[in-house]
């Protein structure tokens, strides 16, 4: 070890952070800076796993906080999780005026103000490219490359979970719930998924790529949510249908100086770039008036990718370069302004499940005139009934309207609700024409 | 203008060079730096011709390497050439210790290692972001992103004149010399249009990005080059019917310590992201054994695209983040040590203009069999006769090959040709059954 070595030290060694101690391992000299990368402690909750990596000359501390606090150059934080023991640990490493390298999102989305705003009082650089759509660049592309044009929107996919299970759905014709429990078996899925079937693991990626973006504060908060949870086999051969495939979207929008970011399952058109990304991909796509359209595709999930992108964090540290957290001052981004809720603005897929009863098309064509709405189609889905089962009351309805919007939407639902033709909440997915 | 305002001066004033001023005159201050971009110099051949941008307040110089000797803190070359003028000046400038940016793939190509290592003498940064692929950030992405893991291989669409070209003659079933002649009116290609539909200029951007990937000294001179020419209407409809399309791609494999460099029409499988790039779009494509794959894809060409390129060279600038021409030190690349030429692996497909004779087929298929080539398909095509025009004595054989090697390909195409079955030099297509 010499004076001019970065030493780090890496709390949490799952596959990622054992992705990372084998890429140090293999390649010391980090893109060929004269600074050595020197792995100096380590903090994991089980001393005695075996991990596959040679951890004999590191420094073992069961506390990551004592870690972030040791004489390290940089403190890399893979414990994941909002709050507890990792807040804690990071904030005592920029205290001391450490480099912060993370990959936790939802670390980020919700404190992520104020650990930046700590980091640039201590001067302490804070980096995250792993934090967002995994070995994909997202980060440094919004923040470095397109820092000096004006982007108008970022969308994607972002969440490798929940595009498996779409597509495992979808090829296979299998329920939600079976493809969850494939997807936990495989390791692509947490035991409680809630964070990311339900869409908030994509929110935090999509409310921290929005703020570097559009240069406002960041507010997770202000992100409205929907998963895939109520998506159902008969809903994805619909899309099939109509020629479309469902994808769990974020989406943020600049408009007139406020930002609407939404996260919901889309239809986007078969053959474009979101649809054709599949299985743990993850795909992110930038606009601007002065570039058209950049699109990022790789991998969104996987340890060694996840790796790749911690890695290039501690090459920058090594190189000497260190952008600032937000790429701007934070003192120099303007606050979060909500957009008013528009919403989508588009066709809408509606599922609704209806008692059989005669005049059905009739009430439910009435409802969405009423709000002005024109449908493109309207069929009654028969269901399988195998023989042995008793007629079902319960039928479908799928709805396909032409553009409108949200809130029309809505309102014409609603009536249909009050008129007591739906037996059961109707179930929309918004449909994106293009993209 | 004050002492901590970044000064440039822009050489050459094309669409992307006015480009570069409208976007510097919308946001001057670059990415929050907290140092202003400030336009002092120009230089351009014309000083009467409107431009579409104030100048007034701007230097006008008529020789470009006064204007890069000039009091600017940054040089930015877009006047364009392998040679002349633009060499002399981004010499002078690095020579003054000055910042160069620009766009020049054919200047990197013909001189891209002395001039590195000018820059590292003088300390003086050389960033060129927009020489390849116009609006992506492949530069970056290789550079930086990837510095600290092994890369495997680099490919992709590069070159936005010739992929643009075969859409339209796929699209509209025209030939090359019509589709050339619009994208000449549409200003997406030169008048002189070598450079583009023969190859070289995708072969120059591959031979920038495969020293940086496999962090080797550039040699774009060896780097096998084939252009788009050749190209007929019946090939694009030969590689619809069997499922492809055809691409000019270029393909910078690492084996074993040396790099395959090559530049060839290719048919890669509808549906997969590269075949679906269509227009000027650009697509680069970078795999490693860390990673997976790693996709990007954006404006291939247009000026406020490449543009857009050189303001995040500035921005970096700006920021006071200048890493290194080749990332790593020139004195730390390996030799370029030319792959052992082994060319495509995989299936062919071949175009044969013969002779209309009995025993053709069996001829064809005994020189094939000679070299222990399978054959996938042999297909006559009777082409269309107006009824007005001679009967042809010349037809057109198309034989689609099982996987085998250039080398064993070539040797059968040449028994063939002795044998005096082809009246034409036979047009071969590499198929690439996956990428």
């Amino acid at each position: 070890m010499s004076a001019n070595d970065l030493t780090i030290g890496i709390a949490g060694l799952g596959t990622v952070g054992t992705g990372v101690i084998r890429i140090l391992q293999a390649e010391r000299t980090y893109g060929g800076s004269d600074r050595t990368v020197v792995l100096k402690g380590v903090s994991a909750r089980d001393r005695s796993r075996d991990r596959g990596v040679a951890l004999d000359d590191v420094a073992w501390f069961d506390d990551p906080v004592a870690l972030a606090r040791s004489d390290v150059d940089v403190f890399v934080e893979l414990i994941g999780g909002e709050g507890g023991v990792a807040l804690e640990a990071v904030e005592a490493a920029l205290d001391a005026g450490k480099a912060v390298v993370t990959a936790n999102k939802a670390l980020l989305a919700a404190h992520g103000m104020a650990l930046v705003e700590k980091a640039e009082a201590a001067n302490a650089p804070l980096l995250y490219e792993a934090a967002v759509a995994g070995g994909i660049p997202a980060i440094r592309t919004v923040r470095d490359y397109l820092a000096g044009v004006p982007i108008a929107s970022v969308l994607g996919i972002m969440n490798g979970t929940c595009n498996y299970i779409l597509s495992e759905m979808e090829m296979g014709g299998y329920t939600f719930e079976a493809c969850l429990a494939e997807a936990q078996r495989l390791g692509y899925a947490e035991a409680d998924p809630t964070f990311d079937v339900d869409g908030f693991d994509t929110a935090h990626k999509l409310a921290i790529l929005s703020s570097i973006a559009f240069t406002t504060r960041l507010d997770a908060s202000a992100v409205q949510v929907e998963g895939i949870r109520g998506i159902e086999p008969e809903d994805l051969a619909a899309a099939e249908e109509l020629g479309y495939r469902i994808k769990l979207l974020g989406i943020a929008t600049f408009v007139d100086g406020s930002v609407d970011q939404r996260v919901h399952p889309t239809m986007v058109p078969r053959g474009s770039a979101l649809a054709e990304t599949m299985g743990v991909t993850n795909a992110v796509s930038i606009r601007g008036p002065a570039f058209g359209e950049l699109a990022l595709a790789g991998p969104g999930a996987g340890g060694d990718a996840t790796a790749t992108a911690v890695v290039s964090d501690l090459t920058d540290l090594a190189r000497g370069l260190a952008p600032r957290p937000l790429g701007r001052p934070a003192g120099m981004l303007t606050p979060f302004r909500k957009a008013e809720a528009s919403g989508h603005y588009g066709a809408f897929y509606v599922r609704l499940p209806i008692a059989d009863r005669a005049g059905m098309f009739a009430a439910l064509a009435a409802a969405m005139a009423s709000e002005g709405i024109s449908l493109e189609q309207i069929v009654q889905k028969t269901p399988h009934r195998p023989e042995h089962m008793p007629e079902r009351a319960e039928q479908t309805v799928i709805l396909v309207t032409y553009p409108t919007t949200e809130a029309a939407l809505k309102r014409a639902l609603s009536r249909i609700q009050a008129d007591e033709v739906v037996v059961r909440e109707p179930h929309v997915i918004r449909i994106a024409a293009s993209l």
